[in-house]
């Protein structure tokens, strides 16, 4: 346990929608099968602002971010999958190993059933971590756990494929994450935003059409124009409520709906049922993805080079401003934060 | 082409709206690849109706009903696949063969784009008739090329196997078919109705547990209670509109919902996308299926036994009171109409 | 920890090819995430047997047999999936939780890589044991781990639904398993067998067809008549290199051959090249399953109420005893071992 | 049917192991359903070679060569699936349309089980050609048929996605597609073969490693060592008997080996068992695939612009020398033949 300190600094939430304060707290030794991670970044996601608003339940105070990447500095008794100093991420779901979704793998989530990792140090079963590629930078790691495993999850369970064409919905960090693996999987990407400016850093990021949704709020009519009226074979959709049922009429028969956001809010969200029906239209709930998934999202950001898209980087006493940036949507890509 | 007339009776409709009526029409012999049925019974089903009100686009004059079962009457040039006198039913989509939907294969529907089975005689490609189990008769096997065959397509899209939950809506042609082909994957039903009556029927065929919605109209609730709170592996349902949220709040994560209709209406159907997503629910709209799951349904039903559950069976010169049963509800299963 | 004793009786080999011997071990508290085990039955596998002939490599010495059966005797910290009292099964893999195979979850089977289960006390992960079906008894419960579950694996594989033809070898426990199961998901069970007396009982667990095959060595060919020529959907291997030429042979164009055993030697098997490709045949591996899999067996052993085979039930001390039947071929399905 | 000629010519087989021999034959008018289309070249395969020495059975004299690419001459009455002028394919299996492999849907072989393709005219269902993409030449489209469909389904039965490792053996037709189709799914390809030179084909085509087989016998260690141990995703089979062994060697657990052809005879072949059951290897017959799999191709090969390779072109009165080119393994990629 060498080189461990006996305190660290962490930000803590005390009670619902408290701003995150720094506390001092003491470190103890991992456990059998536990390792310890020194945090360098987090990332924010919608879920983490909604989080950070206190709209979640669970045990408060509690550290938030259900996002992190760093490098184990302490393993327990027995642990085999990692050594000190990989450089790792954390899962979103910590008791999610592998296999399909269940409620007893998905009960935990980091930051809000449990600490999360706005923290120097995070304990945690050393199941639970994920070495990263050594390519990517701790704040472009830090993307990972949510943003970049629920892109991964939708084009899984839409098995894109080679010539498969797939719609990406606004610049946030799943979407631009889905160009990205998108492209790796030899897919066309159509990407939509109200901002030329956040298309075309979708353009850099390998889009093959940008369609700018104030020109054209009927953008399920662009997405079936541009594919000869077969529309996309996968159309993950970020919005819910205020996009849902267009999403569904831009997609081709027998294709695929990813259900991954609810940014329109958490209402319901009508959907043409006949359309659905009659274009045999799949909508699926994702919610991120396991340990395992994790695991071969890395694999293929290593073989492909591919690096996460950030707009913004703060200080981890600047979480006011993050949410702002986020709240007033400036970011494109993913906002990091950087851990002391 | 010994035994065939040079002329039959069919019933068609004039134009939209208009009621079946009796002509004479001539009968050719069949083309190369082709086969002519002599249709002994149709069944209707919602779409039936929907198209005998002249609400289904296409051309006029036309002959309705899209159901069929008869025998072979003569073969044209090269026909392996069946002989004179086998039984058979005619395909719902008599150009989708095999593989999963696309427009093409969808693109006709027997009764809607092309004459259908109202008539003595049916002239199709012999790839698109499908031989019968032995023990149907007529009456039963006509239930099999939209009802039966929606039925089991559902099951298959929701991979429905031994000790799977599966919920059917009422006690329609389709819900019944479920009941049935669920029992026989080894699954657990659960049959909704607003009839005790009804329900009674849906026990004679296997549902493991009734629920009366009119009792009862928070039916997901029971559901999740009959299931120790986990839901349904599958739901398939019927109503679209009036029932789709329910569907989703039914249905155990990572489980399905089978969009199969709209009889609450062709508007809109509200979902709750929060519930959808942290579920991990599947919807996927089902639309008959193929030829080659028509010939899987009849596989099962011949080691099974199964045999469809018909609560009418009417002459073909009564369609209009064919239609009023099924406004006013008061059919178990399915309607049938027999051909003279 | 009221009520565990601080030691406990274990059957140990101490090296390579010794029989187990009666040792006195201390009990120690079961650790964070940790239960201990009350063990009341276990059974033999051929896999054992190997194992007992000390023919497996592994740390010695050792407390052999990976299937075992009991009650939950204690649970350490944080422990919330089992509670004291609740009947289960320890998993064959006690590291592959869920997912599909890899080396890191299969890195451990009980027997051979750890102690296994002869023993009255197994301490191990919470995460690694199953509750087991309530109208099972301890000796039946104890065949599910290994038998059971490659029984189920191999189904699942196959994707077995109802109007399959199965094909089981042998009067085995995987075998037997086979034909229970097979028949809940609704299948055809072809059995085949060099005795009519132990076909007899497979005929009684459901087997539609029986095929003894010192009558019949060309037993793929009955198989073949069997199913009109199409050849069965899914032949369970278990016989390797004396056996896997003929399984492809009786498999139906598009099935698959699981292999699931080597009864006939650790050499290799011939196959028709040919054959497997112009049938598009599946030969795919099969080595028992996640402890996910095993709950899914056990949720449909308590729906359908299947009991498990057991031919023979000795006492620990008995272990040669049980190595000289299983090597004699005496046994019908398993043969159990009660631990005192 | 302005424009078709009253007669033609084609090359014709007219017993078993005789050559092909130039005939006229008289051109009749397309009928219902079917189209003319004018060939323009064919490729040769192993099978093609098999056929020609007169090693297939099937009806006397005949037309031999199963690929076939040209344009859509005349089209009888009802079809609507292509137009006069469009380049297409003729299908493998002109009765496999879609779905899995069934013995009806593959009844048919063009060359084998009827009339083939080194003709100028070929008469065949409007179902069984396939629009090329337009960037291809003849030469090139005529390789797609079997070569290239067999490459695709491969991949497509291993579920080949980014990040994969794939093996190619050898640089005949298939494999070298097989380099070109998985680098553009994303994978990481490792191509054999006994020739620096045809390695050397195969890395401009995208092969990412290469390995001379005289070199390295035991290849399958080479593909370990180049995978750290883990094994290939995906091994293409296309020996047999010469290979199938270490390709289950070269295979990483839970991977696919795909098999494709028999160059190393049609005898048996042996595979280790233990190996296979143990790596949970699926081992799966690949027999080129249905029509909608073809076009599944076509649009990936215009999304990619991947042009196969051929490495020589003969006129078909050189039908000996092509068959010296196959036997002598002379040729990379493909052999093609013009049609006059």
């Amino acid at each position: 346990m060498t080189g461990l300190p006996d305190r660290y600094s962490a930000m803590m939430i005390s009670e619902a929608g408290a701003m995150p304060e720094l506390v001092e707290r003491p470190l103890v030794a991992p456990g059998p099968g536990e390792v310890v991670v020194r945090m360098r970044a987090t990332t924010m996601n919608f879920h983490d602002l909604v989080n950070l608003k206190g709209l979640i339940r669970g045990p408060w105070p509690r550290v938030p971010m259900s996002d992190g990447a760093g490098e184990i500095a302490a393993i327990g008794p027995g642990v085999r999958r990692v050594a000190v100093g990989d450089r790792v991420n954390t899962a979103f779901h910590p008791t999610w190993l592998a296999g399909r979704p269940t409620p007893a793998r998905k009960r935990h989530i980091l930051g809000d059933t449990c600490d999360g990792c706005l923290q120097q140090y995070v304990t945690i079963s050393a199941e639970a971590v994920i070495k990263v590629p050594a390519h990517l930078s701790d704040i472009e790691a830090a993307t990972l756990p949510c943003a970049g495993l629920t892109a991964w999850s939708s084009l899984r369970e839409g098995a894109c494929s080679v010539g498969d064409v797939v719609v990406a919905q606004g610049t946030g960090g799943v979407s631009l994450a889905v160009v990205q693996l998108a492209k790796a999987h030899g897919a066309t990407v159509i990407l939509t935003s109200r901002s030329d400016a956040k298309l075309a850093v979708g353009a850099t990021l390998g889009a093959d059409h940008l369609v700018n949704t104030t020109q054209f709020p009927e953008w399920h009519l662009v997405v079936r124009e541009l594919t000869g009226g077969r529309g996309a074979d996968i159309v993950v959709d970020v919005g819910g409520s205020t996009s849902l049922g267009r999403s569904v009429q831009a997609c081709a028969m027998d294709g695929t709906v990813a259900i991954v956001g609810v940014l329109g809010g958490f209402g319901g969200a009508e959907i043409p049922v006949g359309v659905a029906m009659m274009a045999n239209i799949h909508l699926v709930g994702i919610t991120v993805g396991s340990v395992a998934d994790h695991e071969d999202l890395c694999r293929t950001l290593e073989v492909t080079g591919i690096r996460p898209y950030v707009s913004h980087t703060l200080a981890w006493t600047e979480m006011p401003e993050a949410m702002r940036i986020m709240e007033a949507n400036e970011h494109i890509g993913k906002i990091a934060v950087t851990i002391p």
